[in-house]
């Protein structure tokens, strides 16, 4: 590839963006879509969207971008919670890096590269990209150096940079817990593996260890039934009563369409409902009366605390001397405890998560099958010469071209579309009580999955198995990983231009709730459904993020060119980002900023990545000096990695005493404890209550792949 | 070597093994050592050792065996407390787990190899022990499975021994909290990291946090100083004046002695003291008080509760929001205390730790030097040929074979007594807080240091630095240690026969402490210390043992011929550390158990070392059945160690809510709180105070190196 080859795609790929970002600013303007674009907005601000037919609608304009830059991250906070400020840090942090290395790679590197082989230079435009990385640069060259200063000045930058944000996200975490109204959770712990006796009931057991050993702050406690296949009945026996009772007030309240469309499947207007209300609430609460009896109790249970404080140091302390037993950890929020989960019996817990751990790995390793069957069909002949029944397919010149150019990615894409959910899946078996936590957990994993899968097995790519032996010889892995990345530093320019670009436009575009929302209007002749907006997908969205920084760090020093594209890429993924958490996506529950720690050691991972990789370069290119110079550099990257752990990972673990109890006083002070504690015996409710918004409140994204289905559900 | 060469090896060591214990049935009886083989009983018996000169003092008796038998465990708890009973555990496992190894070793292993080739056996005796071994076992055989089912039983019984030991010992320690007097430790945190400030004095700042976020709970404190040069100045000068006093009183209290004795340097008859006490201790107590003032405070404090659980409590929760300040943790009991490492400040500890590790990595690797020259030692001949100028040793045969034969091993020796000094210095530049913590930190590192240096780099032995290389491809391992370990086996039998059982002689007859004491008393005239009670070196004599069992275990199966000869050592060591418990050391301060772990997790990695190596001999063997099932093995064994982690070892670093609790309402009920209280407040003493036990008390241990020079401090 060569640089007027290189510009051509960024061109065809820049046109392209700005078609679908033009589209966009169109379609967001009708008013069949506002469900897809405007979810979250119209269902927070409960404001219906109306808009005069105007031939304005039809011309494409920037000012949602306008919009988009224009909030402010107090805004931000409010709307979208502390983990959508936190995820848009990301983009800032990256771009703040990325504008350093792209000056010290720009105007060092880059000039060291081009003249670093005695050579005759023709038309910039038609050079060879392999010109422009380090692979140009003689051995044993001097001019190394220029190398190494710019690892030093992209290394320390990044550390200073990632040290202010630790730490201001730190603070914004301390913020946000002391300073937003009272919250249920702080008040409460969950207690799992209660002892059972056949003397007493599961209540009085945990009434009488509470008041027996946290008597002066139990407040009371809520047991955890495990809903059967009854249960499983009612809830749907009760579903489908709604639904009919929500056709009936629509008959009632609207004028009549053909019955046709008012089966059990159809959505309703939501605003007409409240006439129901309090009708249908009576009769729930004796129905589930009545459920609860019938409900098997599980072992575990939400224990409420008159302070918060106490809660604290009762979800800390080891309750008794079998650490099996009366296990008490601090509860999620209401909206974000996963309810299926806390029936899984504690003992079963660790279990689960070898289980889930070694699945995940076999999982990213099975994954190389399907990569590597898609890396022989781009070399087709030599495929056809060992299955001879693939010489049937006609020899002709698109046929070929197709199988051998845009099938594979296709492939590529459909079976990358299927890791999210697999992921979530694994994440949902591991057994973590919160939402919140197995959408970090399925992160975790599809980060390592995407870091393994595209960055390690690209490089080492062409027959991934073969070279899998590298990995059993730990030492050989810098020089391998130096010869090799510079090799794929034009795959990965591309890559970022083509999926890192293109991403960002279907993100925007919403492709795939926009066809489904034309599907559902326009041949299913469904209305809209104001409930269904997805929760914001940040594990599908970060290891994205991540891998793009991955990949600007360790290609940055070996091939300048990558990171103008990916400044581009962080810049444009803010904007859009910001403006989907504005109006696309909704949190209904959070993590409160848990994000950043995985954030911040994928970085330094990449950091040390790309000192390793220089390292192997370095000792390629017989320049010894620079490979000592590099090696104190790993040494104070663990260093700096090991000193944030130490100061900022415990706020983000733990609750401190000294804030939990000034809230508690101000809250004595002000005499709102009492309102708390009449609100906090209500505040978790297993079954979803029978109000419109229980449906998304409850809403269950473990089958959810990718964001955009998001809305199936 | 063969099996006769085997006996006369064996025949020798018993006979100096009987040589030396009838030595010391002898020497035990002569008053002049007393000191040496009944300092703990003196000590705390406060007896004094009176015996009139019979014959029989002079005839060798087994009697103390008797003694160190017929003691039960209960005896041993209140003599050793929880860690002699643990070590003491050690050798019952042991000796449990290796009988049933012998039975399934001797009668279903050991035919099996000694029939495994066709071919003419001669005389027993005079067979080759290869023979024995795994390695006479024909390639393909089906009688590995043999091998393969003595694996599992072997590791059965292994993982249910361990189980019940933890539990038994988990329940130990939990009524060792439970069932001892009130302890001053359970009512005290250590706090530090406090943030000082310019207008409040440090005790202040104490007092007015306490007061506010723990008014209900909070004592008292008592803040730590740094004992600078005046005050070192000031303590030397003191002990100097003391020593002054105790040979006055010496002087009126005995008859006169040559004046010669009696300086500075001379011990005194500790029973004469107690007449100048009162009147040194009020002196003691003024200087104390205006040293108190001179004194650097440091930002580290014992702050006191009212409560078990209330300290408790203070100790688990994050205090402040800043996880670098205020940090506060359970406090050692109070002559556990490692009082010199109290003023580091909390923010290094991180970074002591870090490099403490690199230290001893280092080390460990630095000491493959004088190993691979002792080595060297063996092959005279080619040294020669390299290194001319040792042609000039004269060629006789017996210089030959002291150079080759007997000086490489005096040689390894002395560098191993520099290991456990090291390790402790290490440990203590690592900053632990308590003398108990350094010793367990002490403990895993010679532990590493003996697993590496003893077995892996004996197994790879002849030229270790050129085989380091197999590190560096980990899939290589099982087969290289599958060669590597039936080729050493006769070694290690050897090494067992000489260091096992020569190290338990000179335990008992504490070779280094008679010899010392014999200088002191013939050569300098000084007289006997009765404070200068050694304590148990725990971190020289784990190690040890455990390093028998990892032997034992990876021999086992392939040269198991070893096995009677371990349990000889684990049989008579149980008996040699019974004695010297009951008898030599004392025990001034204890972790309660918190060695076992240790123990148990050692124990699971010698077990999955069998199975890693048993895995590469079925491969070198070509079986591939037996592999196979040793796998599901493996998997077992990893899972039955985080089952066991999850079950026992939240025991050992926490202390249970409902415990505590229950044993402040005893406390409460009975009246006792009051004294508690009372005696809480001088419990921890920075100075050591002046009664003639202090210096036993206070005394510090961190020059020591083996076991057997503790005495001289």
């Amino acid at each position: 590839m060569n640089i007027s080859a290189l510009l051509t795609s960024a061109g065809i790929n820049i046109g392209f963006c700005a078609l679908f970002l033009s589209l966009y600013s169109i379609l967001r303007k009708q008013p069949s879509n506002v469900y897809v674009y405007f979810g979250r907005r119209l269902e927070k601000e409960n404001s219906r969207y109306e808009d005069p037919f105007t031939l304005e609608r039809f011309v494409p304009s920037a000012s949602w971008i306008m919009k988009a830059w224009e909030v402010t991250e107090d805004e931000i906070l409010t709307i979208g919670g502390l983990d959508a400020v936190v995820f848009l840090r990301i983009f800032v942090f990256s771009i703040r890096i990325f504008s350093i290395t792209a000056v010290v790679c720009v105007f060092g590197v880059l000039p060291v590269n081009y003249f670093g082989q005695e050579m005759q230079h023709g038309r910039i435009s038609s050079e060879s990209l392999d010109v422009f990385t380090i692979a140009n640069v003689k051995e044993g060259s001097k001019w190394l150096w220029v190398h190494c200063t710019a690892l030093y000045i992209i290394t320390c930058s990044a550390c200073s940079l990632l040290y202010s944000e630790y730490k201001n996200i730190s603070q914004m975490k301390l913020a946000h817990v002391t300073g937003s109204p009272p919250n249920p959770s702080h008040f409460t712990i969950l207690v799992r593996a209660i002892p059972k006796s056949t003397e007493e009931s599961l209540t009085d057991i945990i009434r009488n260890f509470f008041t027996n050993y946290h008597g002066s702050s139990y407040l009371s406690h809520q047991i955890i039934s495990r809903t059967g296949r009854f249960q499983k009945f009612m809830s749907n026996a009760k579903k489908v009563y709604k639904k009919f009772v929500r056709i009936r007030v629509t008959a009632l309240d609207n004028k009549c369409r053909p019955s046709l469309y008012r089966c059990g499947l159809c959505g309703v207007v939501s605003n007409s409902f409240q006439f129901y209300h309090g009708d249908y609430n009576g009769k729930s609460t004796d129905l589930q009366h009545s459920d609860t009896r019938k409900r098997k109790e599980c072992s575990a249970a939400f224990v409420f605390f008159k302070t918060r404080y106490a809660a604290v140091v009762a979800s800390k302390v080891l309750q008794t001397s079998n650490p099996m037993q009366w296990v008490t950890g601090i509860a999620p929020e209401p909206c974000d405890v996963y309810w299926p989960n806390l029936w899984i019996p504690f003992r079963q817990l660790w279990i689960r998560r070898l289980a889930t751990l070694l699945a995940t790995i076999v999982f990213m390793f099975l994954f190389l099958i399907p990569v590597t069957f898609v890396q022989g069909l781009t070399q087709l002949d030599q495929l056809q010469q060992k299955f001879p029944f693939l010489n049937r397919i006609p020899n002709k010149a698109f046929v070929i071209q197709f199988v051998s150019g845009y099938l594979p990615s296709v492939i590529l894409q459909v079976f990358l579309y299927s890791v999210p959910p697999m992921m979530m899946m694994f994440s949902t078996v591991e057994g973590p009580i919160s939402r919140s936590g197995r959408k970090r957990s399925a992160c975790c994993k599809i980060l390592y999955f995407t870091i393994w899968n595209v960055f390690f097995v690209n490089v080492l790519s062409g027959s991934v198995i073969s070279q899998l032996h590298i990995f059993s010889r730990p030492k050989d892995i810098p020089a391998h990983l130096a010869k090799a990345v510079p090799r794929q530093a034009t795959f990965f320019i591309t890559y970022v231009l083509t999926l890192g670009w293109a991403s960002l436009s279907s993100e925007v575009l919403q492709t795939f709730s926009l066809s489904y929302n034309w599907m559902r209007k326009y041949i299913f002749r469904l209305k809209d459904d104001p409930n269904a907006v997805p929760s914001f997908p940040y594990h599908t969205e970060v290891p994205k993020v991540l891998l793009f920084g991955l990949i600007g760090f360790t290609c940055s020093i070996l091939a300048p060119l990558i990171v103008p594209f990916l400044l581009v890429y962080f810049f444009l993924g803010y904007l859009v980002y910001r403006n989907q958490i504005l109006n696309v996506y909704s949190s209904y529950y959070e993590s409160g900023g848990r994000m950043w720690p995985i954030v911040h050691n994928t970085t330094v991972f990449s950091l040390l990545l790309m000192q390793i990789i220089a390292l192997g370069v370095f000792g390629t290119k017989d320049a010894p000096v620079a490979s000592g110079f590099t090696i104190p550099l790993l040494i104070f990257t663990l260093l700096f990695s090991e000193y944030c752990r130490h100061h900022f990972n415990p706020i983000f673990k733990n609750f401190s005493a000294q804030d939990f109890i000034e809230m508690d006083r101000e809250d004595e002070q002000t005499g709102r404890m009492k309102d708390i504690h009449m609100q906090l015996l209500t505040a978790y409710c297993q079954l979803p209550p029978p109000t419109s918004n229980a449906e998304e409140t409850y809403y269950d994204d473990s089958v959810i792949g990718d964001a955009h289905n998001q809305v199936t559900i």
